[in-house]
């Protein structure tokens, strides 16, 4: 892996390493609880292939909720915005990512948006395909292609892990299975979720995505559009408005960038026109995001004045 | 069957009949959909064995939310007051029957009361037993005893009809197996809840297993006390606080009986000491109680003076 | 007062008094908080005239929501069953008492019951007069009738403590009024209201209010029907099914009797036919129940059986 | 006025003005009702101050919730980051702006972000000054200052008609009285908020605002730097999170710019280092946007790409 280790990048990981201290790894899954809570880690993915980096950069570990976003992109195009904003809404919500009340409270059965887990499970029960088995190539090969690297795969330990405990999501596909929002049946739409999520990289891949969407969807290395401009953009709205739970407010404030977590301790950030952020740390703050990814991000983005706003 | 036609109970059938044209039938279950909105039949059935009736007294029908009050009886027995208070509460909820909202805001994943969906499932998987098969036989058997009538069964069409679409009851058993309120297999509790709902029967033998209740468990007739005193007294406080859907408060106010509905337009009543009340109607008001047995009830118990209150 | 010492109760004031040092005075008003958590007493009150207690029968207590019940009656009287139902609902919650939840999410601004916070305010807003002073007065005259004690009034100092504080009331009292449950000035509303809750006495008169429900509505010894049975039974239902807070479905199934308490530590209880309870003892529950006045009610209930159910 | 008609903009707002036949004039206050829904009208200014304009650009208009952005920029000032966010969130809900429900369920009585009522509310209270007067003059010049024109007041008679009937903003403010985010009399706070909510000005006036949030608090053509940076940013920021009630997630994927729309038909619209944009279109969407103002910015954004993302 041609990535740089930066000496830039180094010092701010040891500024922000302290924190990872108050924050707790994610133990509701095995694999996930086995994580080092001090790991802290970052790769920046320029779009002429350079890339800078700092911290245990081969450890991998799963997306997770990261995957929202990577699944949103690809529906998109396998849908059309018309198709897909029929069966998810638009709007950030201040209930925690795994909540089921707006479901009956709100549009009966229609999540509000693409980032919480009811909304994301209706979107990759929109990946399009005959089989589990073929969407999930799919979204793979989506994946390989904007990493670059054809080894990309999934965990078949987490997978099975959170398929065999995953009975909040359950009840959020039964019950938007009564509105009709999903129409598969419930256990091939987890065997399908659970795989995506347990999607497995390391921070330097996920850099590479990021910088994808920073240039609206094209690889510049390759010259190929690998999503259309509108796609991207959609996706990095929505990264925005609600991709880092319910801080994402707090986090347009403080750091003012497009970016997703997950679970795993994983951060994608995307700084448009000049670069991607691959972040992961695992322990994590109440909210469910990784705490040094989180101050990682603030001081890159105070530093380089990456804020959107 | 040995129950005579009253034309006391006549006259009330008559009197309350024209408003099952302001009902609806039940129809997201075809079997359901399929009955006559005019029907109305009540039988009355007294600790001596005399029964009085009136309206299609033959028509059966499937007990649906009735067996709610009836699992719970067994369950009481099966596992004592403090093992089942555990697991489901003794609190009426002002939302409907079916709502999720309360499993996420209350003690997440205790439902309120026994009496709406949640509970009514949580009380089905405390049946004890080796198999779905032995504990739904377990189940009739103990409603055998109380209607004397050893060929109650179950609707295979009702029972198949809903377990393909139960997706709302689906959703609320996941929720509470997060919580750890519910551990079996969702699809056998499932199996056996709709089997349980879809027990049917005609108002003859409701009236019985509402005279059971009424004598606090004895069946006079047997000389047999099919249920101890208080687990009888405990369904009936439920069937007064929580029996009705969220129509239970204004039903205490007017009518005053315990008595519990299901949406196939059954009512059970209970008049502690002097007899039961079996009702067949299934034209419902819009919170799912028969409209005419409702409007009968009434009657009854301004004529007969029958509230508790 | 006339009221006999009697070794019996005293005995069960023994057995419960116990208990109260698992409770809490309130102490969001200085002059609950400065109660002692270890006083418990009881009067019984006979249609006769007898009367027999123990404990310290003397001392006085405001009755808070217990207040809430006897409004209702005199607003039943007032405006007729029609009237006051369109503008307060029949129907328990699972809410807190205090909750305004509910006001947004049913129909809008119309509170479930008169026994939470939001109906009893709109209760009190439809008595009759044309002042505070003159509805304050005809409440004050309706409770002195069924006492027969014309010296019982409020405590000015409470009332004025509650009125300057009352902040979540005034919410419940705003909302209300966008909806046009409410009309009036919120001001003069929460004026009367906190001299209602402030109205005081021991619990000898608070047997006797309970004597007169339990005769739906007649002082036997006067030979005067005070309100009318029908009202006299709405609220023993009120009482039944949302009396006792958010605890009033464990109340009915494990005492079964209509009662009402207050957060100064009273409850109400009433046996119909037969005899009024009153009860003060200023430790609560964790639901705003007295603790020890609840177990008292329990083992009364149990050792003379009276239980409805 | 030195605002230049444009023939570009014209044909855009001949584009957008048939979309106002859908939307209806908000009529909960008597002098907004009164306006003509047809209207539709446009000024974009720029930093060189050379402005553009198209429509009834003479109609005067009332900012209404628009002003909760300013009034935040001056509580900003105040009373610096620290202070004003442990009072008020930095995330966006789901609910309606109006919605009290997130008061009783998430922190109790803490808004979660100050473009809702209730935030909105917290900060007017958090305004400087020792006298309604003199807090509201304070903010007035603040606006007199960004408009560059002194003659800007408020309008007594909607002020006056609002501070009349505003119930469900005393109910939110009486709620976060208990929870002791607000401290002052309640009559005072609603006096100085319906008086902000009625500052009164056209979209040219408003235009200017926004060219001010545009570069970043800096009046180019005074030199004075109106507000520090971050605070113009964080203002920025909550325009895109929820700037445009529960709409923002959808304006954020459609249009892409900070705004910040009232009930009056305004919308504030701001392009970072180019220009600021004002429009004034009375007939709302059901969401309480003005729907010709909102279609007309989307023919903007996708005109000259003015989407952040």
């Amino acid at each position: 892996m041609p990535c740089q280790s930066s000496d830039e990048l180094k010092a701010l990981v040891k500024e922000a390493r302290p924190y990872t201290k108050n924050g707790k790894v994610a133990d509701y899954i095995p694999a996930l609880g086995k994580e080092n809570p001090n790991d802290l880690s970052v790769a920046i993915y320029y779009p002429d292939g350079q890339c800078i980096s700092a911290g245990e950069i081969d450890k991998k570990f799963t997306l997770q909720s990261v995957s929202k976003v990577i699944s949103l992109a690809l529906v998109l195009m396998d849908r059309g915005q018309g198709y897909v904003f029929e069966r998810v809404g638009m709007e950030p919500t201040g209930d925690p990512f795994n909540s089921i009340i707006k479901l009956e409270t709100a549009a009966p059965g229609k999540p509000l948006n693409p980032m919480i887990n009811a909304g994301a499970l209706v979107v990759t029960h929109m990946i399009k395909g005959n089989s589990v088995q073929e969407r999930f190539q799919r979204l793979l090969s989506f994946i390989q292609e904007m990493t670059n690297d054809p080894t990309v795969t999934y965990s078949e330990e987490v997978a099975r892990s959170e398929f065999e405990t995953a009975y909040l999501n359950r009840a959020l596909c039964y019950f938007m299975k009564q509105y009709n929002f999903i129409n598969e049946d419930v256990e091939l739409l987890m065997d399908l979720y659970t795989k995506q999520c347990a999607i497995e990289m390391n921070c330097l891949d996920l850099s590479r995505i990021g910088m994808v969407f920073a240039m609206d969807g094209l690889d510049p290395l390759s010259g190929k559009q690998i999503m259309p401009i509108d796609v991207a953009r959609i996706c990095k709205t929505f990264m925005v408005t609600c991709g880092m739970y319910n801080a994402s407010g707090e986090f347009a404030i403080k750091i003012g960038l497009p970016a997703k977590s997950g679970v795993s301790g994983g951060i994608m950030g995307t700084v448009s026109g000049r670069f991607g952020i691959g972040i992961f740390g695992p322990a994590l703050d109440e909210k469910g995001n990784s705490i040094g990814g989180m101050k990682l991000l603030e001081l890159l983005s105070k530093k380089y004045g990456l804020s959107l706003f």
